[in-house]
């Protein structure tokens, strides 16, 4: 078995600096999270983009798509900043023959308690599990593309 | 969506005291994982065994397997030591009409470096995504019961 | 013994919530680290101010000043943002007869990956060994009050 | 400032393989937390011993002694399991002109919850502040030898 993650950033991935700097996207923690992991299949981790997930414009959805649709992959694990991630997964939809999982954290993999390792662990199971499609692995679930929500009030995503 | 976990002790939950004691097996880490993964479904953990794998019994098998058998659940993730894993899974094989998705960790989730946060979100992702059956989910991978071995020399599960 | 300690704010105690929101002040990270060190010695966390470091006026430096002044104790530990932390030893350095350690982090306690843990490690036991005085407890030096600097281009607390 | 850290095992290094393996003494934690701890002296890490406290012998105290009398430096973290610890500060105590800290852990440092960094942040504040002699840092205090023990019922060090 072998997986594509593809990064864009996000929650996922910040780092903070000290008193005069802002919390800014670093390096992937993918790598890190899937060493911890003891993960014992053959991988890629592809640094696509590096943005906020309310940074992210219809030209940067466009690109991601067509990254994937020209790619040799059948499973795709793309990490993704929470509040624009129901947008890409419906962006991505079209993508037929290939089983895509979004996933991304509320609170950063850097921290001490995060929800990182959890949703990677789920979007790995979900990517090799589940027939073609484009999904999204937060708050426990697995949810299809098109059918789901950030629910920011209560900050987890839920089935719409 | 409801997940019921059952518990039966293992390296996932392992604790230490100190010089004179020994490494014991703790109370169930499964709560704290799910609560730290911002999980959004419902479940409840059953603590049903508090035992190594090495010391699970054909009796304790067959206990877990009239357990669920009776159960009115259809999704059950079963934490477990990894030795005898394998065998568990298998004595479960003919429980058809269920999920029943087995994990555990080759190191302690007390441990600041573990695969357990990691091995419990595939568990959950693959018992709501897979059809009905019997599972190990361990070493990135989602593996079916009666095809999964745990290779003691390279300390992680494969294909057999 | 007694120990005294005083939060101020500043990254130790920083938390972040989520892509629309900053990377904010929390509540105090003291008691989870005392909690940790398993401490065995009597203390009370007193919550006085809530700032970044380089929001602390000159009103607030007096503040403090006044509150350990009029304060009953011997040993306090002053956790305070890193950017102003020389500024306010220097403020409380005409306090005699009392034994005073600024410490703070240049990563939030949160994180997974921190200085704070050592930090108060530090400053718990400078504030019980050092004679009557105002310190800084960081980059795992104990420094006295005016002759410390912060130096951000190494992002390191050195002699000046 | 330059301090020369002695390990000789204990809890503190504890590392804990898999069901059939043991919990056994792993390579020292030190040079990490010093990492983590973001110091700004230098150190030198001497692995002397890789023992369980209860098995540390009046040679090997004698040849700790002997190490630290013959060597050039001033001050010495050494880090010991806790059982026997107070008794190899004794062994110690005629050493002077030298700081000696001996400071261990009630957990792991490989556990997500440790005592360890706190302890390590302790003795090497302690070993920069304190006068020459021989003292335990451990359970948020820093003791004098030959006035420490360890509470086995409590789990902790307390003043004897």
């Amino acid at each position: 078995m072998f997986i594509r993650f593809i990064t864009t950033g996000g929650t996922i991935d910040k780092i903070y600096f000290d008193d005069l700097s802002q919390f800014e996207v670093g390096e992937s923690q993918v790598q890190h999270i899937l060493h911890e992991g003891l993960v014992g299949f053959d991988y890629e981790v592809v640094p696509l983009l590096h943005k906020d997930s309310l940074d992210i414009t219809q030209e940067d959805r466009q690109m991601l798509h067509d990254h994937i649709a020209a790619d040799d992959g059948d499973r795709y694990v793309v990490t993704h900043g929470t509040d624009s991630m129901a947008e890409t997964a419906r962006a991505l939809a079209d993508l037929e023959d290939k089983v895509i999982v979004l996933t991304g954290a509320l609170s950063p993999a850097r921290f001490r308690s995060t929800d990182a390792v959890f949703n990677v662990g789920m979007a790995v199971a979900a990517v090799q599990v589940a027939g073609p499609g484009v999904y999204i692995a937060m708050s426990g679930q697995v949810f299809e593309a098109g059918h789901v929500r950030k629910n920011r009030a209560q900050n987890r995503f839920e089935s719409a």
